[in-house]
């Protein structure tokens, strides 16, 4: 079978191998799609070999079908349809122990610390698995595991019907939170400084605002009679954000890190004890995540074929990441891993 | 009547002025003690001068005995021994809306804008009291204010019994704040710098780190078998703490700002949303806080007693200010108001 290997910064290649036979607990997928992540891109871009370490196949926001399952495996048979987990927890840490498997304190996260989908079949243990519903294309369920990251983030936020929802970052993660907090009943403000992208969230029914022209402060102000956003997602890891964030909230309104920051940044702590504002981080999705990413996905309420910008076959996966690298209208590409039309 | 004013940076004059007779809802109390907060040390030395607006009379955590109540009150009645919760909120703004009155957008802080404590006889309003437990002293109970707000943080953090708790910081707050976790099951270690205040921390039974002297990480993790502390009260205010907090917490850990940061400092947020972090801003006690502080004082179960490390009487309240100032051992300082011996 085809399998892509990242070998070095900018570069894959396409080689074959041999489908892993599953273990007891284990199935063996045949992949559809998978989808290219933020995380991906700076693999791409040479930025975690240490934490990659190639030759590695990588990718992790997967659609499949059930291609063989091993002699412990009870809940799914060939043919079913399905998305994947990409969790590998230790069971025995802390976090395991507290309940918080999904952040694991040894986590190995699949498609980046062990081998990924962007592979003809991919073989993982059956606890990752779940099935998609008949209405979900096998293309819009590559896009289950960045909703199960938006579900988690509402979550998180402890969101509620008719509450103000700002979300700065319009990319796939923050407009997948816009609408999923829509989905949840929730008003909702894109606040982006890209002009297709913020086109695209005013397309996609949202209110928009660019805080690099306009006063993003008064205008929340403005939408929520005085108090604040009752949710702020934090999708930017950018300083201004960070910078802003506190005036944006309501007294004792939640801010949730979504953004992955290289570095400590300015955070107004005075105003958090003043106003008593809460921040939540927010990094990996729980069982009940992908339950919710893939009920919410079913419903139709969320426009997801929108976020497709682009699909390309396996052997085309290295000009994917090139044409994706430093695109400003790129929003969510697809790997074809193989020739499962759907 | 005696009245201390404070006037201007290190400055305060005894005035003879009248009681304020009290309105229906109102209540005169005749003043027994209170204490000096880290607030009206600020105030003293020049820094809040535009928010209080001199000549002043100061102190808002006091303990006092009913004189008169005014035509409406009907849940006091003269010789009752009381405290104020020293707030004054406007019931219309987003904040009192949402029900968080304690951090009403328009809060009059008493003490501070607008007449405080520190004179022989205070007049406020029926809603501000609540009835002291007869087994508390009125030296105690000037305590309670700050009790209160330890009992807040404590609330706010969602500690429960059994949990590790680290202090950060080991002044008056620090060590309320320690105790009352105490009270409520928890295990607790106290952060601290200063060595007088370790050593008394050490006094009260709670375990320390010198984090200038100690790998503070690994003191906390070797406490907590490598999973952090549940729950981290930042009570320090200074850039160390904001740099370390986030490698102190086990994974879903809360970190509760108490300090009062006076600029952004650099805060980890990629640590937060990597070990998804809880960060809660406390700031004033609600009525169920007070309520709790007077219940935990008067259970005997905190030590409260020795933190009093001075009484002064009014006339001499500019020298209590001064032997406050820069004093590396004065934890709580009380202002003997009147004649009330108890």
């Amino acid at each position: 079978m085809k399998a892509s290997y990242y070998v070095s910064q900018g570069k894959f290649d396409i080689r074959d191998v041999n489908a892993v036979e599953p273990k007891a607990d284990e199935v063996m997928l045949k992949m559809a799609y998978c989808g290219i992540c933020g995380t991906d891109m700076h693999i791409f871009h040479g930025k975690m070999d240490k934490r990659v370490n190639p030759p590695q196949v990588i990718g992790h926001e997967a659609s499949a079908v059930v291609e063989k399952v091993g002699s412990g495996v009870t809940r799914f048979a060939p043919g079913d349809r399905v998305v994947v987990r990409p969790l590998d927890w230790c069971s025995d840490c802390p976090a395991c122990e507290a309940g918080h498997s999904h952040i694991c304190m040894n986590l190995k996260f699949m498609g980046i610390d062990s081998i990924g989908a962007f592979q003809e079949y991919w073989t993982v243990k059956e606890r990752t698995l779940y099935k998609v519903p008949a209405n979900l294309s096998l293309k819009e369920a590559a896009l289950i595991e960045p909703v199960a990251v938006a579900c988690h983030d509402v979550r998180t936020s402890g969101l509620k019907k008719g509450d103000f929802a700002l979300v700065m970052g319009g990319g796939p993660i923050g407009l997948l939170i816009a609408m999923v907090a829509k989905a949840a009943g929730a008003r909702v403000m894109v606040s982006e400084i890209n002009q297709y992208r913020l086109d695209f969230a005013k397309g996609c029914g949202f209110d928009t605002v660019n805080p690099k022209e306009e006063d993003i402060v008064a205008k929340v102000n403005a939408a929520t009679n005085g108090a604040g956003a009752d949710v702020l997602f934090e999708v930017t890891a950018s300083v201004p954000a960070a910078e802003i964030m506190t005036e944006l909230v309501r007294t004792k309104g939640c801010i949730v890190a979504v953004g992955i920051y290289s570095q400590p940044v300015p955070v107004n702590l005075h105003k958090f004890f003043w106003r008593e504002l809460r921040l939540f981080g927010a990094r990996l999705y729980e069982a009940e995540d992908f339950d919710a990413a893939l009920a919410v996905a079913a419903s139709g309420s969320m426009p997801l074929e929108k976020i497709i910008t682009g699909v390309y076959d396996l052997d085309d996966i290295e000009q994917a990441f090139s044409a994706n690298t430093g695109s400003a209208t790129a929003l969510k590409t697809l790997i074809k891993c193989g020739n499962i039309e759907e």
